[in-house]
């Protein structure tokens, strides 16, 4: 009996010290970022979300990562006799994109093994950590659209504007069809390039439509002029160049080279952050250009806001758990309770960035154009 | 009579020297270069297309440039007391688009300054000097194609593969109208973003068109697979993948997704450098898929290999000055002797890069789909 119990207890603790032992292990089954460089072995991500880094500056004196746990700083790395600067994060990261650059020597660069996306207004380096629900927005055997870059005239702006275009999967056959749009919006520090990078809108809705889940649409991305003012003063952010751009240059255009349904009913607006302020804005001051809206991590609205709310059919507020999920939640049923259709959307363990908007693109594509 | 002398020649040694003088100074317009990303003043370049750097290290213990004479090692950088290197290339760059780097305490990072453009197998820092041909590239208001992304299955390659469709402007609006198609590959250690990128083969395009000097097209770029070689071993490059792909794989692809004239009249390939030897091998190869051949950079045909002459309507060469202008004029000469429609071009003060390609398609678009 008491050999028993000894053995017993010898069990619940090792399984007690084995437990907790796996718990502050990082598992060695790191592997190439997703988004490394062709070629390029480092960054490395673990299946629990560690990033490790290895960087060549044989004479520097110190490396820091700016990718770590939110607020502690960063990753600083430790040089090795082969003139490799090696360093793991301190914690696992959000599943989902990140952007982070190196400081070499007091010196901001990006890190040569990573690819590069537009944020924070410069090229920044960026990571993917793999999503339990990547699904949704992996490169799979379904028919893709495309996506179209575009160079519209701009009067007001007196040049040509890029803009990309994503159009369905059949677009190109269909002839006689025409396509509701959505006007998409990126953040602050961004550009026309998010939304189709970092944000795969594209492989989202083919996947969504080769599952029968949304309507087919195009999807129109440009530059929302957002980094004319810096981030603390967002606030003194004129829309007005933007509005006259997007309303009397990039839909007249869009309307004349895509077969697009030319009416609100065939138009919804979107942004993520400062993009959903746009959204907000623009839908205040030109209540008639659009039926859908879509603010992804971008503000609410209130009821008394929306102007022309007899002709509004969705108002969509989403937010990382990590951020106001009950405000949005609160926000979407006061415009219910005033007969305004709302739907709020949290994405879970994720604060403000990219795995957040994609989510919320992929909840919100299948509420539009249907009424 | 003696004063007159003395005037004469200190007339004489003052415009010895002011000309002296002016030959070695560098001139002080240095403005930031058009590749700049958003907002960065450095790097700089003058009207003598010198290159001006300034880069923040302050604990750095050396900074170069990749970028400087040919052969002499770039430019190294002096750190100033607020802790920026600066540098001035010690000559004259040649005109049009050259790739570089940093080497900051002996590794290699990219100039946050400047955009990034993929070339030797990573995304580099990319610079331009100023041509004094420039207007046939430069974006103006004439009537803009679109540049798509399109995903074409790659049963071959068992995944979704991109490519970039140049469509010229008006393919939208004119329905019925099909369009022959070039297909252009870039070079080693790049990948299929180069010939919108720092190609600028879309406003080539469009300014050719505009101009009446070119019919319209389609341009198809797709990646070569030319980097799972090393640059000193192409040699062992095997062409079998690409080839499949395609011929077996893209072009039915985009016969079947835009309305193009499917069939070898209507086809034309192209490439520079290593996308010449690819372009060359193909013909070689399969003979009755393409008319029209131009190796830019890229090596010469002579008359025994092209197995289809009587098909062939053109075969197009060309090589920067200071690379192997005879070769490409002789092997011309060679080809109209045996029969084959051919011409040579050389591009003025220019080497094994962008500027050459760059004119090559310029001269090479209007002579193509015209028979």
């Amino acid at each position: 009996m008491k050999n028993k119990i000894i053995a017993l207890l010898t069990l619940l603790w090792l399984s007690v010290v084995c437990c907790f032992a796996q718990s502050n292990t990082i598992k060695d089954d790191f592997k190439p970022s997703t988004l490394n460089q062709p070629g390029q072995e480092f960054p490395q991500v673990n299946s629990q979300g560690y990033v490790k880094f290895k960087i060549f500056a044989p004479k520097a004196d110190s490396v820091k990562v700016s990718l770590g746990l939110g607020g502690r700083g960063g990753t600083i790395l430790s040089k090795a006799a082969d003139g490799f600067w090696y360093g793991t994060t301190e914690g696992p990261m959000d599943e989902g994109f990140h952007y982070y650059h190196l400081t070499v020597d007091g010196g901001i660069f990006n890190d040569p093994g990573a690819l590069n996306y537009y944020g924070s207004v410069r090229w920044e380096s960026g990571i993917e950590i793999p999503a339990h629900d990547q699904d949704f927005y992996a490169l799979k055997n379904v028919p893709h659209g495309k996506v179209e870059r575009i160079l519209f005239p701009s009067k007001s702006k007196n040049t040509s504007l890029p803009a990309f275009v994503y159009t369905p999967p059949g677009y190109s056959q269909n002839q006689s069809v025409r396509y509701p749009v959505l006007y998409l919006q990126h953040g602050w520090g961004e550009d026309e390039t998010a939304w189709a990078n970092q944000g795969k809108a594209n492989l989202i809705m083919d996947n969504l439509i080769a599952e029968g889940k949304t309507k087919p649409f195009i999807i129109v991305m440009t530059y929302g002029m957002t980094n004319q003012v810096k981030w603390g003063k967002i606030r003194d952010f004129s829309i007005e160049p933007f509005q006259t751009t997007l309303l009397d240059e990039l839909i007249p255009y869009v309307d004349t080279n895509f077969r697009t349904i030319n009416k609100s009913s065939g138009r919804a607006m979107a942004g993520l952050s400062m993009g959903g302020m746009e959204t907000r804005t623009i839908s205040i001051n030109k209540p008639d250009v659009f039926e859908y809206y879509g603010l992804f991590s971008g503000g609410v609205f209130a009821p008394e806001e929306l102007k022309n709310k007899d002709k509004v059919k969705l108002v969509f507020m989403s937010s990382g758990s990590k951020e106001y999920p009950d405000r949005v939640k609160t926000a979407a049923a006061k415009l219910n309770e005033a007969g305004i259709k709302s739907v709020a959307y949290v994405s879970e363990n994720t604060a403000h960035e990219f795995l957040t908007w994609r989510r919320s693109l992929r909840e919100f594509a299948p509420l539009l154009f249907n009424n």
